[in-house]
């Protein structure tokens, strides 16, 4: 396979996780390193989006859940909860994603994955009216 | 809900998940601290295990996930291993969810997970034998 | 005990831990999830910050420590910064809580706890003019 | 105040907190790093553990803490777990604290915390007879 | 060597390293704990930064990986990514040291790191103009 | 460039860092996840490694340090302390490279990677009798 394909793959998977936010997180590199936006094109949705044994539902359940438990990655949380949406999870199995963290890692995670979900609902639905 | 109540039914997941090694933590807390295993029953098996939203398959995949990010969890992930199993979800599935979690976390919690699932695994094989 | 005792029980104690921070998350998780909320009163103020053997004093202590040390918990020293004063510990018991951390966790992680301990004390002061 | 004076505070504090523990991290960076063990010494012990405001108690029961939170410290808590036993911390102080902390970080860190001073406290019992 | 020393030697590599940005952090801590800010110097700057076998170069490549992987970091990124142009490394050579991090945390917290580098480098320029 | 490329380059790259530890790590995964050692190889070794800017020395130290700071990671600790003295880096810069990181991480990571190096060391020594 080459990497023109992986790249192209990858750029598929990514537009079905999160189409928007998937380009402002390349965009965002441009000018300081466009490669880092690319490996994440080429080998995180190139190669491991595109595997096999598990859908996209569940790949982004653990992608959220990965995010929430090891912290500081509000803006990497923003991308999957919608991605987690747009994949065809519901908010409610999202929310319940972080409620069954809370024994493995405690409130404060869960409560800052919250705020981020809090704000990705509600920018959904005033951009909705 | 009184607390028995609870109680009784975080033991009733617990054995769902995994008897054996859930009544051995249990045990492993005797004389030092019951109070702590029976907030495990109660709290993480009785409250949470017991809601609706997500099945067992995948609070164990957000389990698994949620050990291997954190790190320092071979004993939990054993026991969360074999849970995985025994509500159904298959090898591959498990190390597919640690797959899933390389661009999230880097291949060195990984590669740890993966050594904790196959020593759980080859143990389940050497006692079929 | 029942769970209606366990409620009443932590919002008690969640009042003497602080009061109006601990409304304000409560509140910010209605709509998107109350239960999370009962949780954080039934068993972290109800089941553990009832117990015996340790102190308001100690608690807020540990619970400090516990979050200056995890990182990206802003929003929860600030709550249990003020929750510290609440329950009696002073501001140089507090601050000095942080110091006795540096050895086993570095300078970032305790300036970043200075720096909301610091606008905690400024906000009090601020409004007792 | 000259190095010389702040490393024999150091060495006067170790003393207290972990006389045996502290000698052995000591004599472990031998032929390795003798300057780490001076720093620990000079830095942690000579300066942090010198300071007022708080007791030994109160600072064993911090650092017990925070070992706790950032996980992958059995060998320290080890020492610790000792030392909050030496300066005068009971052994339900200690595991109190352990419990205090299960709101913030979760289970699992606890859970291997316990298993730490579950051994201390064996280790102890078995040498007394 | 003497207290007095040990400072004056951390100012003069702190002034090296970041004179503007350290200045910050230690006017910061003023009225709430100026002896954080002086074992920084001391400790930090004085005994560690002051040391032979590696050059200020090394030393900053360090600190920045360990703040990139540790997360919650960005003010003292931002202090040490000033820092690494300060004492001599390119802008490439920061944001590879970032890159080779990759396989070893993941790309969220590599995200988070080039988004405070790419912060710096826009105030530079724009200060230049 | 193909996928057979990178692979290639990678385990060119893999047997100048570590060649011994680096197979026992793809071996350790026959039958149980063939495809981690894969993009080890491919992304890791293959993309990662083989970017200019910095040299095998400055990426090694890079890695170590990473390892450090996230903590539970011995195996990978052993396998690129080994891979440090392989590309050139002294014994002695390795110890520094962990010196450094004291004000950022705090002691007890740093006794963690110290001892792994311990280990290191002392078999390199055992094995050249």
């Amino acid at each position: 396979m080459t990497e023109d394909l992986r790249f192209n793959i990858g750029l598929k998977n990514l537009k079905k996780v999160d189409d928007k936010a998937g380009q402002n997180v390349i965009e965002s590199l441009t000018g300081i390193s466009e490669d880092i936006g690319r490996y994440i094109i080429e080998f995180a949705f190139g190669d491991i989006y595109e595997r096999d044994v598990l859908d996209l539902k569940q790949r982004e359940m653990i992608t959220i859940t990965s995010l929430l438990t090891q912290g500081d990655t509000s803006p990497q949380l923003d991308v999957h909860i919608n991605g987690s949406l747009n994949v065809g999870l519901t908010r409610e199995q999202i929310i319940e994603t972080f409620i069954q963290a809370i024994p493995y890692v405690g409130f404060p995670k869960v409560l800052n994955a919250v705020t981020v979900a809090k704000k990705v609902f509600t920018d959904i639905d005033n951009n909705k009216i």
